[in-house]
Parts: structure tokens; sequence; C-alpha cells
């Protein structure tokens, strides 16, 4: 993911919908739109819906609901009022059986009239609160993307959806950390204070510098990693249930939603 | 309902549901295990269960979740292992297309293989807090229910979930409203702050005298009254939407948790 500080860097929400609803805009949507909340998409029939939703309300740290659409309706009535999720978002994946099987821009031809969308918080707003607080984010210092791990840490499972959390990791000093987690407090919808921070064998993360997900970055001496839990989350136990069909947004192509960041405090 | 300072008024919450079980304890919980977590009690089958939790997800100040069961599994597993939701309740009752129609103290042979048990965060747990800071309860003082109101407050409607806000009302001086919203922000899963204060007409209250469900209770001079979300709402909301089967707790028979009050913080 490259980060975008382009003319959309101020855009409003529905602008940029707007660009990607008609295919101009197909890309990352970090750094755009800034202060508007953006979502990460999961799309499930109905069939499965109530085992995500149960799992995403076990789980609320990595899955953080910001709206949930009734079954067959593609608008997002809470947080954008006339979007729609078939269009709206620069780029999606399409899953079959756990595989992915295409990258397109709109999903127009599959949606379903059962189909239910989850848009979960991401970490983008506590991101923004964190750097207009000085705090560094290093990956964004060196203009690449946020590196994520698997953990050791079991989600609470609900039906068919189970698996590791996924959290993703920014180096700081302690006193840094201590004000990120009372920055971050304020955003339960957004994933909230970090889960762990120090020793990542703690949570069964063998190697910092090889992430998962994501690309490395270095912690200067005197900084610990701090670690949140990470909204790819549900992608991951949704990808590992392998249902039938599942539709996301594909890493870093957001839904951005009317809201903005301090509505979710 | 009448309060219940009695021997049981330290049991731990097995304690408790282990007379529940044994048939032994048929009353009111208020005053009862205390410090322990209370709940609402909502079993639907699985067929209305996802419409529920959405209803449940959109409107979480009237409906915050503490716990919610798998499908015909009555161990509600995360906040209290080894429970049985068939038993464990002092009293229960039974609606059939919105009609009540039984309040028995089990549901052993009523129970279904789909039936799902939802848990609601009850005002007691911050009420608890508020006692502790020094704060006035009018229905503690007066041994009495707490009154509560319909409201012109729309719940966000999910599938066949729809229906009016249902509030809760403590008589306080304006300060002490001050205090008690400061206190209560850190229970957002027990209905967290207050949603009005001062002028009950302004969320279509027609007389402040005559609550709808509980007990009128006096405001004093320099009083105004402070109104909170309720647990009634979702009740209310189940009952206007008649499902074939519901089973709830008889109001004021709770379930008691093994959480204690700062889990919910």
């Amino acid at each position: 993911m490259t980060h975008n500080f382009s003319e959309l860097h101020d855009a409003t929400a529905r602008e940029l919908r707007d660009r990607a609803r008609g295919g101009a805009f197909t890309g990352v949507t970090c750094g755009i739109a800034m202060g508007h909340v953006q979502a990460n998409l999961v799309i499930l029939p109905k069939a499965e819906a109530f085992d995500f939703l149960l799992f995403c309300q076990r789980n609320p740290k990595p899955c953080p609901l910001v709206d949930v659409t009734d079954a067959g309706n593609p608008e997002p009535k809470r947080c954008a009022p006339g979007a729609d999720l078939r269009t709206d978002l620069p780029r999606y994946r399409v899953y079959r059986h756990g595989e992915l099987v295409d990258e397109p821009t709109d999903i127009v031809t599959l949606w379903q009239p059962d189909w239910v969308a989850f848009l979960v918080g991401c970490s983008f707003t506590f991101e923004n609160a964190l750097l207009q607080a000085g705090l560094p984010l290093r990956h964004i210092e060196l203009g690449c993307n946020v590196p994520m791990y698997r953990t050791n840490i079991a989600c609470e499972p609900a039906g068919m959806f189970h698996g590791p959390m996924v959290v993703s990791m920014r180096p700081m000093t302690p006193a840094q950390a201590i004000r990120a987690t009372h920055i971050c407090s304020r955003f339960a919808r957004a994933h909230g204070t970090p889960i762990h921070l120090g020793d990542p064998s703690a949570i069964g993360i063998r190697d910092i510098a090889r992430p998962d997900f994501g690309d490395a970055v270095p912690i200067a001496p005197g900084e610990i990693p701090v670690f949140w839990a990470c909204g790819v989350t549900p992608q991951a136990v949704v990808m590992q249930a392998k249902p039938a069909i599942c539709v996301t947004h594909k890493p870093g192509h957001m839904f951005v939603t009317d809201w903005k960041d301090v509505d979710l405090e």
C-alpha cells in the first residue's frame, strides 16, 4: 500500500465514493478523505451471517462493528445513507470456498438478495488521533504497510468461525505507549486500547522482523513493540471457514463512511 | 419488586443460581449477590435470532449484550461457565405470539435445540456504582421499582424488531446528574450514560407521575428527572413483534453472572 497524499486528502466521503462508483478511483484509501471513518468490508449470505455477527459480538477488539446492513440491501443506512456497497469501494476481493478468485472494482452482477454486509472499524481512526497527538507511526513515516502478525491468542469462536487474533504493531517508547493507550481508550469502535506491549513471544510471535502481512518496520533503541487487535482478523477467520462465497474489500481499499473519527468516541 | 436485603445479599453468583436451580429461590434478585453483574434474558429460536442480534448491535444503549449462547446450548460460557439458563433464573415468562402464557420456575421441558439465549446488561450494575459514590436512588430509598416510560425515541429497526425506546428515571440535582453521567460513562455494557435529562416531554413522556412500568417516585425541589435507556426495551420490542415463542426472565428475577460489575468497565 502506498499512501495517497493527493488531491483526495481533503475530499469528502461522498466525493471519494462517487469516484469509486464511477471507476475513476481504484486505489488505496489511506491518507484520503482525512477525518472520515473508514471500514473493512465482509459480505456473507444470511445463512452464515448470524454466526459471523455473533463472532463480532464476542470479539469486539478485532471486530468492532461500525454498521451491518439488512439482508439484500447494499445501503449502509447508518454510516453512509445513499451509499451502495456494491460499487462504492475502490476494489473488492471475491473468495469462493476460501480461495481468492477475483479482484473486481464492483460486485453489481455478483450481489444476491440474501447477502449481508458487515463494516468493521479500522485502525486509521485511532492512527489519526495518535498523529494529531504527535505520536510517531513508523510505517507512515516510511510510507509502507503496518506490520501484522498472527498470534496465539484464540478468538472466541462462534459457529463455523474460529481462529487466532491478528495484530498490528507500532514501535513506541514506553511513555508513548502509555499515551497511545490513553488516547485509544476513546475509540472502542476502532480496535480500542492495545492488546499487548513488549515481548512478542508472549503472544506467540516468533520473529518480529517477519510479519505475516504488511511490511517489517525497525524498532529503535528505547522502543518496544505495541500491538493492537487488527481488522484483518475477521477476514482471516472467514477465509479459514471457507464459506461457498464471501466478498471483502481488497486490503487498503476501504469503505469511506460519512462519520467523522470523533463520532466513534 | 421488593428489595431483598436478606442472607443472600452477600451470596456468590453460583450459590444464588444453585438455589434457583433447585427451586429453593424464586424471588427477585435486586440486592442479592451484590457486586455481581445481573442480566435480562431473552430466548428466541435461531430463525429470529439474527434479526434480534442485529437489533441489539444497532441499539447498544437499551440492549447492551453481555453474552449470547450458541444455538441449542443453554450454557452462557463466557459470563457463567457451568450455568444452565433453563433452570438458573428464579422465574421465567413464556410468551406465545406476544401473549404471556406462563411464569414457570424452569423451562427444561420447553427448551428446543434451535434456541438462542441473549443476556442483556442491567441497571443494577451502574446503580451499584452510583450508590458507592453516595448518589441518591429514590426508588431504592423507597423500596419500590424504578419508574419506566415509553418514549418517542425510535430504536433503529432490524428485520421484524422495531419500536420505541423504554427509559428508566432517577431524580437528581443537576450536580448529581453530572456526576452520575461521569460514573456511568464507565459502563457502556450496562446502559452507559443517560440518554436525556430535564423536560420529560422532549422525549415524549406526557406525565412523569404515571410511569408505563414500575412505580412513580417523587421529584424534590431542585431535582430534575434523569433518564437512562432501559433493558425493558428489547422485551417490549419482542412482544410487539409477536414471535411464535419467546422466553424471558420475569421482571426483577434476573440471571446472576459470575462477572463482577468492574468487569463491565
